[in-house]
């Protein structure tokens, strides 16, 4: 398998590059019979497109999807399914400029360390634009997975340092689902929203994170050993542009606590064991306990900002980089991280759900 | 694929339960030629092995590797290399009581959601002693990268709280690996052991911390977009039993970030242009950029105490969960934890290392 | 990885029905830093492309490909390719009356039984338009191995019984590739449309086989056990639509004979030891010996025959299958099954290739 | 995936040489609940083993299978089933005089050329005794399908050039599975055994054809494209040693064929559509229709005979190659290839059958 692919059944592979002809996604494993509506799928990449604030990348694009192959009547037949989405609004001129000066915090110099090449325009293979493809492959898994009942909810929980983490779930959600950057409480929202004004007035960028919570979720998903449900989602979230971290359930704070504080209970109702606490975060031992799955990836400050920065020529002479006038970068990934960390949960789910109809003899 | 293998070129498989009559791995796409020294290997399986420290487990396995295939006059032939690790000295019988209770904070109940069917007998296939698995296949690795200057080393950061995360690497991997609990420091191991042995006397247990350092790693290893480097890193870790939280860099503390400080410039010396900085934590784009590889890991407490805890037999009645007399189990998992993520994280640069043989069409 | 993927490092997918949007390919694992010559590519996809003579289907699409990334500056940057062919000329309305029936030796009937929804028009996903998409990706991996000096050919060696296998192939590739049949002589060509003409003229089709000769390739290539170069050739082949038999070498014709006449002997000149005969085909063990890797491929006559065939109506009622007036196919897919053979052997030899570059520790 | 590993769902690998220690193989992948027969396991194992008549090699090993993991209570687990065939008679001093000589027909020198190493012990790996743990694994699979109808069996067909391949299964099958050679007829016992000693008798050996037979296979089998079940059984089969050809259904006859005589056409009886004749070979489009899947593979004469044969040693010089006096080998590797055909079948099937509980969105 490529490495632009992902999954084992359920599978995706994407394609294209920031300022390339469009950027494709390709579903392959997606069970036939599943009604897909493109307006849905639609929805959830207008939820990931740029311009819906002036502290979000400003360009223009229309994000408008295609699908190529796969649906016939409106329903997926079991073929891959292609989707292309246009790259409309690019403007390659303007990265002329930066073609022979190293980008601090990006991924230039490590393409061509590996590569010998690179595609300079507008960040090429490494943008955060190659994420539309995953967002359409996660909004295919929402509605294979909707019948199930499952749901992936997740929203902006801090900005530069400032948390709202432990707002409850059901309150945070529906507010993040309308939030223009996926804040779950109209305070976060105004704070954050000064947080970003600053950082975007001073030129600058800030870090923030993003919280998830996986509901819904059947017990048993999740492959030991290797295939843990929690380094499935672990890999799939760290493989998003600029995420440098990643917990599940209480995380971290877990290496700070007791066995007798840590480990949940059971209890039975209505003749149906289930954990009666929920510190693992919905996963033991790599397997779903039917509890929701929650937890937290960071993300770095966007990489381009609009002050000047220090940096070198590929000839290694001191050189001053500048984005060129213009040109439109978010002033915090985290904010459009969010859809993105959705697809991949959903995705991640999608695959386990139909990796699981074989753990059994008998069948799901 | 099956669920129980790891990694694209070099990989390994493991397979056998705690209780069963051995853990085996297989390692699958080393490259032949390489000189495979068996005693090194089995110092690497005495360093995970059980009985260092009354805090540690003392179940007294020997833990002595096999080479079964894949080496032939001490070197490594391009076929399977096949280690089998006996378990000599499972006492099951002492499980016996337990196989109709749930175990709290243990894998047995989502393994019976998923299978039906649960081998009890000291955890089955979900006990911390599959790791014997990844130790050897890490040790393989180790070997293999040695001769490119790629070294691993981890050490344990923080215990119940107690944190000695910033201590110099120098000072620190050194240290840890003469200390039998793995500390960074004489007053970290002083510290550690008293949190250890209190939590032990109380019955109780603990969680803790791994940090890992990676160096000599080449520039260019790791792929976009799937499989950065960071996120198979990730993966691997996160799939320990126990882990619940992985880091790379400065993780989580990257959110609170400006890019203007977080942003690594870069350096000409002797012709060759490197980052000057390394908050990035040596990978950029999911590519090595050369620098030292860092991150932490984070494991909760040892599901299993000595104390009496509130769970349910298998028919949802209320029980008293109490671990046999004389069973013996580790206070802090994340101790016996270092040398398995030294080893994942060996196991993902080996993997890497020769993948990259494919990225340009010179070859490496 | 999804079924519509094909290779480990140098791997490819598909997708596209035969009706649809479009055809597409991406191939990912195709190493950085090679100049992709387009004009070459569109060579390779005219060559299979319909329309050439009247025996094969005189359906007028351009085949046009469109590269729409991986490659910047005309040279592949290590990111996937995504190559494109749109469908011009699918007339899908002639199909309409088609939806109902069962087509005698097609795979509407177990598409159905598979899926329970099939895209009828014009063959859907199981068409051989699909194999557009093949022969892109072998065009890729011809560039790919020509630096190396590996170079495959193919002709048509026998149409509906009448059989050309054993002329000398430094006589029949070159004959071949000027052929727009791929016969391997004047006197095959003439024999062979002769036979295609005369079952279109009687509104059937026929069988044939293609030969396949690979020279230039390196010895070492090919994995044991389960990747040996001959099942991977023949995974490729047996996957082409129609075709229904592989052999290697002397295939079947060795089952005759006593090992005494199978066995190849050895010779040594300039110092280089070297298989004397080569009756094995270019493999031994499942790694290529350095010599000439070929073989031979069956594929049945056309299951779309112009003539009324009885069949089933979905519902089990018995009917009449016609095919609609105007509607395009060829008398005998073997004949443009000839570059798409061609293109799986490239591909497979190009992921061998690449893999074997870790195949020792050194290095290739 | 390792390239000792084989299939998606249900996975095997194997490991060891023909003179190590054992040879192992771990099922990945298996359903948990199946009550795993130990003696039926054993019993496949035995039908392959060597010393049943003086024409297959009369080395006595016992292989005793030996089930390391994954069952538990005489039922899979769900976990990695290990299963050890130890080498108990193995004699490696015999072939040490063979160590700087190339082996007609054998793998050393492409081992060699590959690897630059080679475990020269009987074969090393590349022996067909690697093939014992493909039959546990098609054990595992027997099994596995057995609750569902499915069965494999497969006869030698013809030795020598002497071909019995049109005998009626429902008589060659029985035949078969108590005749020592696995002929299909009293007939073709005498005529093959004939044949063998003759060979024998001459120190030579003889190629031979193998034809199997999958009933009870249900429909909707195998996916489309690269994975059509009729190229999986090819690469399943092309895998075996020794093995040089592989047809399905009618196979290379089908090229001389028109399709009005190779169309099957459609029956419909209870409600149930089928296709009324079978010369597809039980497969269309690479899905499985639910009639028999049948075919014929080629194996060439065993390499290794007793008559002196002219070589090179590793330096190019001349030299006889002498097989070491009591050395043991067969006379026709087809004869044992009948086993390892069924299990390569089952293996194919068993993962066929998984892989399609994903096809349609309500599941199996």
């Amino acid at each position: 398998m490529g490495s632009n692919s992902f999954g084992k059944i359920f599978t995706f592979s994407t394609w294209g590059e920031s300022h390339g002809k469009a950027i494709g996604v390709v579903v392959d494993g997606c069970p036939a019979g599943l009604p897909l509506d493109e307006s849905l799928l639609q929805r959830d990449l207008d939820r990931r497109a740029p311009g819906s604030s002036p502290q979000v990348t400003p360009r223009a694009e229309k994000d408008k999807a295609s699908i190529c192959s796969g649906v016939f009547g409106g329903v997926t037949t079991g073929s891959p399914i292609s989707i292309i989405i246009e790259n409309t609004d690019a403007d390659s001129a303007a990265y002329e400029g930066l073609a022979g000066l190293l980008r601090p915090g990006h991924a230039n110099y490590t393409y061509l360390e590996k590569y010998g090449i690179f595609d300079h325009r507008g960040g090429g293979r490494a943008s955060a634009r190659e994420t539309v493809g995953r967002v359409a492959a996660g909004a295919v898994a929402r509605q294979l997975l909707a019948g199930s009942g499952v749901s992936a909810g997740a929203f902006l929980s801090a900005v530069g340092g400032c948390s709202f983490s432990d707002l409850p779930w059901d309150e945070a959600l529906p507010f993040a689902a309308r939030s223009r950057i996926f804040a779950p409480s109209a305070g976060a929202e105004a704070a954050f929203l000064r947080i970003l004004e600053e950082a975007r007035r001073e030129g600058d960028s800030v870090g923030g994170l993003v919280s998830f919570v996986l509901g819904g979720v059947p017990s048993g998903l999740g492959d030991p050993v290797y295939a843990k449900l929690g380094a499935m989602l672990g890999s799939a979230i760290l493989s998003i542009p600029a995420c440098k971290g990643f917990e599940l359930g209480e995380g971290f704070a877990v290496a700070s606590l007791r066995g007798s504080a840590c480990n949940d209970g059971f209890e039975c109702s209505d003749g149906k064991i289930r954990p009666s606490g929920n510190r693992a975060g919905g996963i033991l031992g790599g397997i779903s306990t039917g509890l929701p799955i929650y937890g937290r990836a960071a993300f770095k400050p966007t990489s381009s900002i609009s002050r000047p920065q220090r940096t070198l020529d590929l000839q290694g002479r001191e050189a001053e980089f500048n984005l060129p006038p213009g040109s439109r970068h978010d002033v915090c990934v985290a904010v459009r991280a969010v859809p993105v960390v959705e697809a991949m949960c959903l995705i991640v789910l999608a695959d386990a759900w139909l990796r699981n109809r074989s753990a059994r003899l008998e069948g799901e």
